[in-house]
């Protein structure tokens, strides 16, 4: 691949409207169970934006769907868990996950995609929430501003707090594996919320596991990405994960991320999405600097800081494709 | 002083059970509005805790619910407005303020804390809302994940948006003027969503305007805090803002923080206010981090790195004050 390579968190989702139009108004997860379904709604970027990469229609909260914990995504709020991790009577509740029995469809949905995208060559990025961002949800209950329950478990019961991560982290193995095994080229991890965390904290409670998930996962000989909002500081941590690609936000320019992760890893990023809400002179001066503070060498795939926003125009992101196609000059060779 | 100051962000607030006696079950802005309920939360923490510095028991949105923009505050949301900032017809919502018409309570409510302080040999320190965190409440309609509004109107309208926040910050120097007038002996101007913007947006859209309110409230002579969540790459740039001390939170820590800010700046901060859900023991252990990452050399307010939780035990705050007190290695002279 020559140009720098684009694709967008969130691409295969809320802001299209041949995305509503599949999807119709049933609950989220289970139009990630309709194989059909998630399928086309995999496909739909691929077709309409020409990025290089199609990910997966999912959820990270499909293996803890899958396996009974009791968890819904609410539109407009995200996942909500009826009964939160308390205590360690909770741990029975994460039994391990058996993929092709309890999400048979995941699978299907991969292999349906990757027939489809054969003729696009474009690989299918697979995907799992990392464990701390999973426990995070059954922790809290929901989404949190202060991941304070989380936090104060981690620390209060440090052993619980290892084995609850450690069963979310065997599910996510499992979860990928069963991607890998149908046909996604590369996967990420979707650490999001690690950013509210301490460097400290993070290295302490989060990292090990982390690094296990993509180890286990790297074995399969598929490229990793770890992804994380307002990880400015986690970033040189993050970059010991193993993975071979660290995602980063619009906070840290991304000449600054290079340094900070270091030779050994790529970055993936880092256009502000609110930012594609202007109009496209706007975005395409943003996507320009992005373009310039990635540099010359290879090593930088071209995405969004966070997920696409649900008003943005697909026009723009169309637009914005074309751009760095065109303008990108360097490309990840793989 | 000799030790470590400190004092906590929403010290005089929601953790306390006094707190709740006295403000009764009516909203925010009406207590804040009764000088002498103001007063009496404004002093509870220096009674309880022996805290080296009060705060006003006030709100950002203050000064603009007193203009009349319709403003509210919802319990356990914040602040709401009932129409938001669209366009250029709306800067005519944001005329002047004229603190002894529009807040006079403001005034009284800091002459009698000032004046019960004196015995405890306390200074108050007032506050305000930095503009570009209450444009993005006026703009956005409420608390926001994403300020996709307000980074579209920075970026599609630039004037318009110098225009909202010129106007937002001849209030915060309005509004600080009068805190100071009536005895507030510092000031800390609460930018606290800062952090949602990349450093080259917070350079070209944010700084040049909270320059001025440090400058313009600088010329009183009370020393100056500024203060904002998430802000790791904004801190150089936060440095030039003419602050005396740059609040920091959990995230980067102090001696990096330190570095960041340059020789010019002292830090406040930065104990994670979740880790204080904690039993002592834990909080005492991250508290030591805290002070030996601030180093031997003065310039350090302890603080917590955002606002005291609302589910905080007010004993483990109290003997945090005691440890800081007794730990802390250095203090600012001043």
């Amino acid at each position: 691949m020559t140009h720098t390579p684009v694709w967008f968190m969130r691409q295969a989702g809320r802001s299209l409207p041949e995305y509503r139009a599949a999807r119709g108004s049933g609950s989220i997860l289970a139009s990630i169970a309709q194989p059909d379904v998630a399928a086309e709604i995999t496909l739909q970027p691929v077709r309409r934006y020409g990025v290089d990469a199609a990910i997966l229609f999912s959820d990270i909260v499909v293996p803890v769907h899958a396996v009974g914990f009791g968890v819904e995504v609410e539109p407009g709020r995200g996942p909500v868990v009826a009964q939160p991790f308390r205590g360690a009577g909770d741990l029975a509740r994460l039994r391990p996950l058996e993929p092709e029995v309890d999400l048979p469809y995941v699978a299907e949905t991969v292999t349906l995609a990757v027939g489809e995208l054969a003729s696009f060559g474009v690989p299918l990025i697979g995907f799992a929430g990392a464990p701390f961002t999973v426990a995070s949800y059954l922790v809290e209950g929901g989404p949190s501003r202060t991941f304070a329950r989380t936090k104060s478990l981690m620390h209060t019961e440090p052993g619980l707090w290892a084995e609850l991560l450690d069963r979310l982290a065997d599910m996510s193995v499992a979860f990928l594996g069963a991607q890998v095994a149908a046909g996604a080229a590369a996967v990420q991890l979707f650490d999001s919320w690690a950013g509210c965390l301490s460097p400290s904290d993070y290295e302490r409670f989060v990292l090990p596991t982390t690094r296990r998930v993509l180890a286990e996962i790297g074995r399969t000989g598929v490229p990793t990405i770890l992804f994380g909002v307002g990880t400015g500081e986690l970033l040189p941590l993050m970059a010991t994960a193993g993975a071979d690609v660290v995602g980063v936000d619009w906070r840290v320019p991304l000449h600054e991320a290079r340094r900070r992760v270091g030779p050994g890893c790529a970055v993936q990023g880092n256009l502000d999405p609110a930012l594609c809400l202007a109009p496209f002179d706007l975005v395409a001066a943003e996507a320009r600097s992005v373009l310039e503070a990635a540099g010359a060498e290879p090593g930088h795939v071209f995405n969004l800081g966070h997920g696409v926003l649900p008003e943005t125009d697909p026009g723009i992101l169309g637009a914005l494709v074309d751009l760095v196609h065109t303008e990108g000059r360097a490309g990840v060779s793989r």
